[in-house]
């Protein structure tokens, strides 16, 4: 009984809210956050179409400005993207002395490489994006995020992060970023171990990298895996970190911070601290969320808890990750 | 064409998931965030009742335990109870030294209750609730929480906050700690100017009071009114901070912390911490979220950046909270 009654809830909630599209659902990647679902109100679809990889959807919310969807999972909306975009940056890029030349892995939008331009030391900014419908999507439907391709520091390669890592001279990148979807799909390659040895690879000695690292509320093993895999590659400093993106599973987005041995890297108090930097803060547009106070706030320590429930359903304990 | 094609996909979605119950849509405050829905999977219904004062709902989730639910909006779940309940109590307790006396309002689950006991130097802990029956319903339901009732040191008050409040002895109490549910039915006056004066007369020279305040995201200019108001009453220190809660609209809950003209009161740097009061990691049962660093690392500061929207919907700007 009870059961039915809530199906008439759920019918007479769609005929109030027809416009209401579940997207947290409608995914291949249900199994990272099963069990609950986030909605946003669609007030006009912009674009819908198939590239090589994926399916991309852009949409106008109520709230929340213009949506972009890869494969039925919410990429960035205009509201909260500052908060991932200015972390996912200047996480890294302020724990190292005058960066030069940094790598964008993934980064189609280009919210990344606009906050990279803050850093006026920088002298080369290499992007390798496999997916060149993402970034012609962006130019039309995002041009706040897409004006970072502006930058002529900038150069775009379209294709596989792997091989052009691979590629990459040994030493070359003071900073790399990887922003990249969910790890399924075109991008599940990229937290696996060969990857992150190919990055350390292409990072000079005491180089940084800051990874997308998912939510400490529901994929806690992967972040575990993950910070293991990068303690014994990196052999530097490793910490996760996590900031506010309400339209992200749970809340949360998380960082994965690694400094390659060699010069030491403190990732906790920023020795460039963005409010130093001639201009940083106006840069293109003002900077919204991130400030060195955050830097320091924001980051866990290997000794700090991070709170998830294990996957297997049957068990309510907790566990926590030192 | 557009708008029935998402039509059917909700429906799909119904017959595939009859038991996704949308929370915060059938609720008598979804303008408190309209335009975005957050639904957890359903297992089993375990309580429905109505008290004077409000609807109440307890179910069991698929991943976040069980969940207590008054008039339509999520209050906590097993999952991420803890996050909430830690930050709401020791934030303000570690910020002073050695805290005798303590009043919770609201807090009927008592899970604040629970936090308090970790603080050895409490002599009484007052707790005025309105609802006898959120405090029942919670005894039956989430006993990790209503555990908190067994502390010899409790004393409960049945009734109005506010009444309770007039009658007490002014300069009273160490700390108070305002646990309410959101400001609409019987928490509405609990954001209001002649309470925060109530509050301020019942609090010793340099007390502090820790006030539930929503999310940055979702309810500036609730933030902003209640930050005025509060650093003319208080005329101490006065600052917003904020942690993730998977379960509460946009994913974080916000504190309004304010100290007492008296005794300077630093919020960031805790006089208290928690790691050095002997048995308080481990009372009842091992602390999950809060620690010392967390203290300075989630709170903002009355210089620091508070990002939200409008909410004029029609206009896309962001205003900054200085």
């Amino acid at each position: 009984m009870l059961s039915i009654k809530v199906l008439l809830y759920l019918q007479g909630h769609m005929v109030n809210y027809p416009t209401f599209l579940s997207l947290s659902i409608f995914n291949r990647s249900s199994f990272l956050y099963a069990g609950e679902a986030h909605s946003l109100k669609v007030e006009n679809i912009l674009y819908q179409g198939k590239s090589l990889y994926q399916e991309i959807l852009v949409f106008e919310s109520s709230t929340y400005g213009n949506v972009l969807v890869l494969d039925g999972i919410v990429q960035l909306t205009e509201k909260d993207e500052c908060a991932y975009q200015e972390m996912v940056t200047h996480l890294p890029l302020c724990s190292i002395p005058s960066p030069k030349s940094v790598l964008v892995v993934g980064g189609g939008d280009g919210g990344v490489l606009r906050e990279i331009a803050r850093h006026a030391s920088v002298e080369t900014i290499d992007i390798c994006e496999i997916d060149q419908l993402v970034i012609d999507v962006c130019k039309d439907f995002f041009p706040q995020l897409s004006v970072g391709f502006k930058d002529p520091h900038v150069r775009l390669h379209v294709g596989d992060a792997v091989d052009f890592l691979r590629n990459a001279p040994e030493g070359k990148y003071d900073a790399i970023i990887v922003d990249s979807s969910d790890p399924i799909g075109p991008a599940q390659e990229l937290v696996e171990k060969p990857f992150f040895h190919t990055i350390a690879r292409a990072l000079k000695p005491g180089g940084v990298l800051c990874n997308q690292a998912e939510s400490m509320w529901l994929h806690t093993h992967l972040i575990q895996d993950m910070l293991s895999i990068c303690r014994e590659i990196f052999k530097g400093a490793v910490h996760y970190a996590w900031t506010s993106v309400p339209t992200y599973p749970s809340g949360v987005i998380g960082f994965l911070l690694c400094a390659k041995e060699g010069p030491a890297v403190n990732f906790l108090s920023p020795v460039n601290p963005i409010e130093k930097l001639e201009g940083a803060m106006e840069a293109g547009r003002e900077i919204r969320f991130y400030n060195s106070e955050v830097s320091s706030q924001l980051e866990i320590e290997d000794s700090s808890l991070i709170i998830g429930s294990r996957s297997n359903g049957q068990e309510r304990a907790y566990t926590v990750l030192r």
